[in-house]
């Protein structure tokens, strides 16, 4: 068996999520019976991060063990089996036995997109989270700001979180503005379940004039002191790092 | 009665087009919806383009009468019955009884989207017409180049076009690409049924490395010589112009 290193972009409409369960289509799920359909063969697949219902990505990273092959065939044959699903492989690499999308990843990289407008989207339908009320993008700049750095995290974290510890480190969120659209990125090595939507959904507090303090946020370790849970639909996976060249 | 100018962003997937017909939603079948639900009126909805059935637009022009109200009144309403619908009103203002969508436009502009990359598309489905083989955007380049200016247009002209005269001005063609997206930009003053379509599937097979030549396509004046006829899914009406500040 060789690893495979597997790049895939998903539209999480309606899927539940990445992980596998007995109800509805997970990407994971879609993942291992394209694999079934190609080798024949019942293969774990291991994701980088493990998003939610509705959560899109644009390159989630896995790996799973398969009979060697040409990874262009890989890809191919795995794209030929999912096409009717709203998962596409974008790509296939063979790498070493010791990487590990969710154990080696140093990085993960998110992006939350606001539609910022009075009018309902239509193109950009469960794309983003549409937000009729004029924000305040400097307010939410500064508050983002705040967010970044070593902190327990406590009430950015949802009840169901699995996490050890609510301790991590954001090393980066940027506010980024294109007309309309409101581009939020984030990147941690990792992040509590639903750490990023809620910190969204805290933003956008701020950004429609609520007087939240980031650092009393914090102080509290209090999940009903930060701002509702932004929906799933305007948050992507956007990349996972490796150290290696992976 | 006054007249009021609407904006209209919509996603042409499961619409038969703009024009009403008894089988199916048409664009203009929802927008002549909701106005007879807000103002209990059937008034007709006129536009600068007719898309076909899958087109989208991110921002169709189209005038209607209706008794005075308020524009951003007439616009949360029309939204607010639109709401379950993937058409949106982006903007409503009113305007000089003698402007008209359609006549009154002076140029109109589309864009095409091609995702040219080997994995078939998942967030991008139904918005842009998928060619796994590389194209050469030299070659379309070229050729797109030849495109423009006041020619005969029947090579590029659907058989059920009811345009009086197939000679038109062609004032621009823009290939850019953006990764592994590929926009072409087109605007006239007005456009054949079919032609932008038309004239993407030709660049298409040119840049496939058929070698089909403009002139002789122009001067033949035969479908036939002519590529396919691109997919709905990757067209979007741009905008309209008009000459007045309206």
């Amino acid at each position: 068996m060789t690893r495979y290193k597997l790049t895939l972009e998903y539209d999480g409409t309606d899927l539940i999520g990445w992980q596998e369960n007995r109800q509805g289509a997970s990407v994971q799920s879609l993942v291992k019976g394209a694999i079934k359909s190609f080798c024949q063969m019942d293969v774990d697949v291991v994701a980088a991060g493990r998003t939610d219902a509705g959560v899109h990505a644009y390159a989630m990273v896995a790996h799973a063990d398969l009979p060697e092959s040409d990874p262009e065939t890989i890809k191919r044959a795995l794209n030929f089996y999912l096409n009717d699903s709203p998962v596409s492989i974008l790509d296939c690499k063979n790498v070493f036995d010791d990487f590990h999308a969710r154990f080696s990843c140093t990085h993960r990289n998110y992006r939350y997109i606001i539609l910022n407008r009075s009018a309902k989207p239509a193109l950009d339908i469960n794309r983003v989270w549409w937000i009729p009320q004029k924000l305040d993008i400097d307010a939410m700049q500064n508050a983002a700001e705040k967010l970044m750095g070593n902190h327990d995290f406590t009430s950015f974290r949802a009840s169901e979180c699995q996490a050890k510890s609510p301790i991590k480190t954001l090393d980066m969120v940027k506010i980024k503005t294109d007309g309309e659209m409101i581009f939020i990125d984030f990147s941690a090595r990792s992040f509590l379940h639903h750490q990023v939507r809620n910190m969204v959904g805290t933003l956008v507090e701020i950004g429609l004039g609520k007087l939240l303090d980031i650092d009393e946020i914090f102080a509290v370790k209090n999940r009903s002191s930060a701002g509702p849970t932004a929906p799933a639909t305007g948050l992507y996976f956007v990349s996972a790092n490796y150290a290696t060249n992976d």
